[in-house]
């Protein structure tokens, strides 16, 4: 699924670093000289199961189709923790040592001598990289699905070196320029690209399978990173829909009705039966009509299935499990839909900066240090970490 | 289109009025001999660019799978002026003497003899009239489109007698009962089945469509009785879009303002080039992705192609001009799309009456009474009236 | 999920049987007197896991919405099996003795006085029996899905009583009536409500979801009554896809070829690397990006899995197994689709027979009697019958 | 709409020629020496309305991201004569001298310095020229719909020098190989990528609009280049679909019915009523579902509206006329969609060429001469060719 780090980049001629092009009215951030010797703070991972150690190494160069970006906010989120713990090791196998962060926004920094000049950015300008690199040809990026990639595709922090370090090379096409006034505050930009966007994809998915509007119920399972997102996109693309918050902690429903969920039920140690009689007891019906899960759990999968009504659907964006498993017969017979939904493209991505340039999103991020990220990833392991903690670097 | 009133109903049997039919503890409102001497005040057409006459008539008798409605509250739409003026001789004639009307909701004053007891209301109950009653069993009811039955398709108001009296007998089918608590209001529940439906379908279709959404553009043309409710439903599904109204008077452009559109283009006189400039200034973009017509007129739909970005979208539920007009080349170059959108079907009511009983609906109601009914129609006729005027009968 | 038969049929007022109606030109093919004493052949059951017993009883008499039919021909399927078996016992509670058979095709014998005239069909003319019958007011009956009918909807054979008898009694807006050539071979007919309807209805949730194209793979898993019907949908949707059968017996893939398929691939106890390098072989690629399970079993739908590409889609009609479980991480990952899909609605039934009208289907039936009812269930049972079976009535 | 050819090809450092890169055992077509002196024939413009010129000219350079071609076969079409008649002068400007030609495959000869590894195909290989050069940073783009580029997009043909030349400079992003077996006749690839492709949208979205479908009638209007094709994927992507031809003489209705339409009416002097007439005598309806328009004349756009049924959809490829009409209030009364569709993306590209290759298609081409270049676009412009005309360079 993942190619070698020497096959990316597009060329076999040697990667040059030209960070001065458009126009002699610009500075360069760095000079070509400097960056030659330029050093910068990383936190890069040895092994499996170990923790990151905070380094100086060498500032990257970009290929010709790259830029240079000197790294703003870093999120961190749980599929950091993963990639460490061995999760990942099959689909995304990694080069040691290697930089992890794949959420990540930052400043044009320099420009690889290939980045045509009719981009919409140049150095100094604040850019949010999109994490999904697919190669360009297959189907799925034919239609703009690039983080679907069957071919030669790449994910930031998954393989190509990521943003837990103050500099990072970035294809042109993945970056997307933002407003000065959103270049502010670069710690709620960064998580756009996964919490912000992974739900917003999810929620899409059931808008576009006709199964939000008024008069009908939509759930969010789960409100953590994702799911304190997901409840905002329920009433942005709900169209009407009464928004419900399933979860199994009081304080995460308390996060949920506060970013807009018209109703919170607390599942833990409920059957079915008892959360349809609360179900009925808020939104008067027994069933729902679309849930996003954002756990991904058996448990929360096969409750999901148990809740929906005829012609419900089930997105899912959680990965807690391995396998899932569900009743056939109601599958069948109530023609319910079962539907992945993976990280988001370019256009979700682009929306969701659109959603948060226009103040229509809601935050709960707390700016974190890259000195503190050993620990903050094993809290993220322990499912300690309330809302996002972004690493933000001055 | 419209089959004659003799073989509407359903059965070859005579009608027969049965009001109690569901248990003995509820009390008809009108007992049967009652109701076969009982009168009612009624306004009715006698000719084409005659006024109505406003008359005593018997109470009808509801056929078999009909109810008897004792009338709450009728919306006067434009369209009622264009059904005297002789606009629909052709595709909706009717037989004189005629009770046009609409927009109608009332209370259930008896049952036909074969209404199943499983119907979700009773006597007494409030429901709304959806106006649109197919035959059934053409591809398009049976899709649910009954508004477009291409069979012996009828239409409340311009065939079966509507809603400018005091009783009516309706098709049990297309009754749809509301809260106690909207029942208050019957004024507002009237126009909902019309210019409340209407440009929910067509925004509807723009969003099914994909093009409404976070950074899109939706804008609504003309804002009058459909448009003010229009620019509401822009803003409910339009998924975080820029919502712009289109008119020719700024105290409409007003309205639209406080119904949540982010901005008003005053259009009269102005080029297409002055209201790019004036969209760019507002919105920072040239053109626009979907727009909701609500006008119908030559000058306006040739203005919404105009104004279109590539891959954009006009959904047209306006009627004003016969023929309309637009260029080719752009219109395929660029992949646009024109969508006809006609009044509603009985879910798109439903999901109409779910936001307005949600309150998530404003509205701008006039009451007014039967006794002025011409003078209201020839101001309708001449385009005087803000908002909706809507008869009620205490 | 199913009412009471009390409950059924629409009114309070008994049932009248009116044969003749419409003009006086037409001769009823059964008098009332004549009806009110004749009897049928009825094969009825008496309770779960016993026989069925062959006996005379009273011919039907239809409601006033219904027609009676003279039983054609009425197909046998597993789940008349299942039914008898008790599998259904929850689900589908009925009254005992219950004449059951969801299969059938008629010819009109008399018409309930409710039976609006402008119906398309007279006495003697040849129809179809839908057998979802939805009781027309919940949104799945709004939408034209009765088969999914969430209020009290009823299903032919599993409630009301079905076609393993020489009359029967028929909503008439679930009769659809055929030309006299097609007339002629009512055990092809038969089949068309369920073996042929079901894979029709998956296989177009395919197509709409966008999965079927030129240079796409198509598979259909299990070569029964309906997979052998499936292979054909998918070449006539398919839009020049390839078509592979997956079954686990060479005649079966023999079947499926002389059907249309390109391919045919044994999976009997051959892991999924033996089964993708076979495709790899046949199809060139190792994946596939639809699927239609007509045997719902836990390993028929876990290969289904397990061989989809990207984006791929499994819509399933089988109900073998209760429980089905899947691999969460590819299935999100890949952002897989799993489309529950049941029996079909009224559109469904008419362009299967559309279809059949146009000699575009291949049938495999063979026509049985009445009386060998019993062993035919049995073979169904154990999985021993080919094709279809459909008792014909002279 | 088009940028100028200097800031094309995506860098501002100077192109280099660098044939030979991936591997020594191959062999470049032309060495670097070589091209930079090699000569070869084009046919070029000089002006508007003036005949081309063929000249020895200099073999192209192509960009680091190009690959050079040597042309095999390029179709001509009738908008290459409306490009030398100015029809295009507006938004195509091209500078002069300009070698036409927009229906491409070649032989791969030469790959720039930044064409990446894993691209599928090396010197020698056939490949086909998708003649749509989106920006690839635009809304459209990033859906892969490059042709509708709303950036700095560029058309084959219509900007960047096409394929009237015996070599020419391609994108690599936009060549798609095809097998050796294709190969062998590559004036049946060339029509492909226009005359192939973009009826087959415009088919494609009539089928995703949900028109086609088994019982439903299918018209393609206009039967010359792009209608001999069209009716083929009537028959495609139809699913059982009745396919009429409309056109306006007989022999042309003959090609389509030979292309498989099922029925062939001459429009020609026939008024609405007649063509509905013989429309009932051969389907048994006396409207249409769905209709392709290959005309986009007023007449032919005006015939389409009269004719398609409630739900009906008119798709609109031709480019005849400036300005089309119909008529506003069966428009929206009966929810007809109008909907452009302009030449396609990658993928249809790609699923056209995989019906060609599966033997799906069949082909009316004559192979001609680039000699004769002149007096067969004089003929294309008074409309006298049958078929495509294909020039090819052996």
């Amino acid at each position: 699924m993942v190619k070698s780090e020497a096959a990316a980049g597009g060329t076999d001629a040697g990667t040059r670093f030209l960070p001065t092009l458009h126009g002699p009215s610009r500075l360069p951030l760095v000079s070509e000289s400097e960056a030659r010797v330029m050093q910068m703070r990383a936190a890069r991972m040895y092994g499996y199961q170990e923790p990151l150690r905070i380094e100086e190494v060498p500032v990257p160069e970009p290929a010709p189709d790259e830029i240079l970006l000197k790294v703003a906010a870093t999120g961190m989120c749980r599929s950091d923790y993963q990639l460490l713990d061995g999760y990942f090791k099959g689909p995304f196998p990694v080069d040691l040592p290697y930089i992890p962060g794949h959420e990540v926004t930052g400043r044009v920094a320099g420009l690889g001598g290939g980045v045509p000049s009719t981009v919409g950015y140049s150095e100094g300008d604040m850019v949010v990289v999109n994490p999904s690199w697919g190669d360009g040809t297959c189907r799925q990026c034919r239609e703009g699905n690039e983080q679907l990639c069957s071919g030669n595709g790449r994910w930031v922090g998954f393989g190509p070196p990521g943003g837990f370090a103050e500099y990072m090379a970035v294809e042109y096409r993945h970056a997307i320029p933002v407003s000065e006034d959103a270049a502010k505050a670069p710690e709620l930009l960064a998580p756009m690209t996964d919490a912000g966007m992974t739900p917003y994809r999810g929620m899409r998915k059931l808008r576009d399978a006709g199964k939000l509007g008024p008069g009908r119920t939509v759930a969010v399972t789960g409100i953590g990173g994702l799911g304190s997102y997901a409840v905002q996109y329920a009433k942005l693309l709900g169209g009407g829909a009464t928004v419900v918050a399933l979860a199994r902690t009081d304080s995460k429903l308390d996060v949920a009705k506060e970013n807009g969920a018209d109703h919170g039920i607390n599942v833990r140690d409920r059957s079915t039966a008892a959360i349809q009689d609360e179900l009925e007891r808020l939104t008067g019906r027994r069933t729902i009509d679309a849930i996003l899960d954002c756990v991904g759990s058996e448990a929360s999968i096969s409750m999901g299935f148990d809740l929906l009504g005829p012609e419900g659907a089930l997105a899912a964006v959680g990965l807690m499990s391995d396998r899932v498993e569900h009743r056939q017969f109601p599958f069948v017979g109530t023609e319910l839909s079962y539907l992945g939904s993976f990280w988001g493209n370019h256009l979700d991505l682009v929306e969701v900066l659109s959603l948060a340039e226009a103040g229509l999103i809601k935050h709960n991020v707390t700016k974190v240090r890259l000195e503190d990220i050993n620990e903050n990833l094993e809290a993220l392991g322990r499912g300690d970490i309330v809302g996002r903690q972004v690493i933000v670097f001055e």
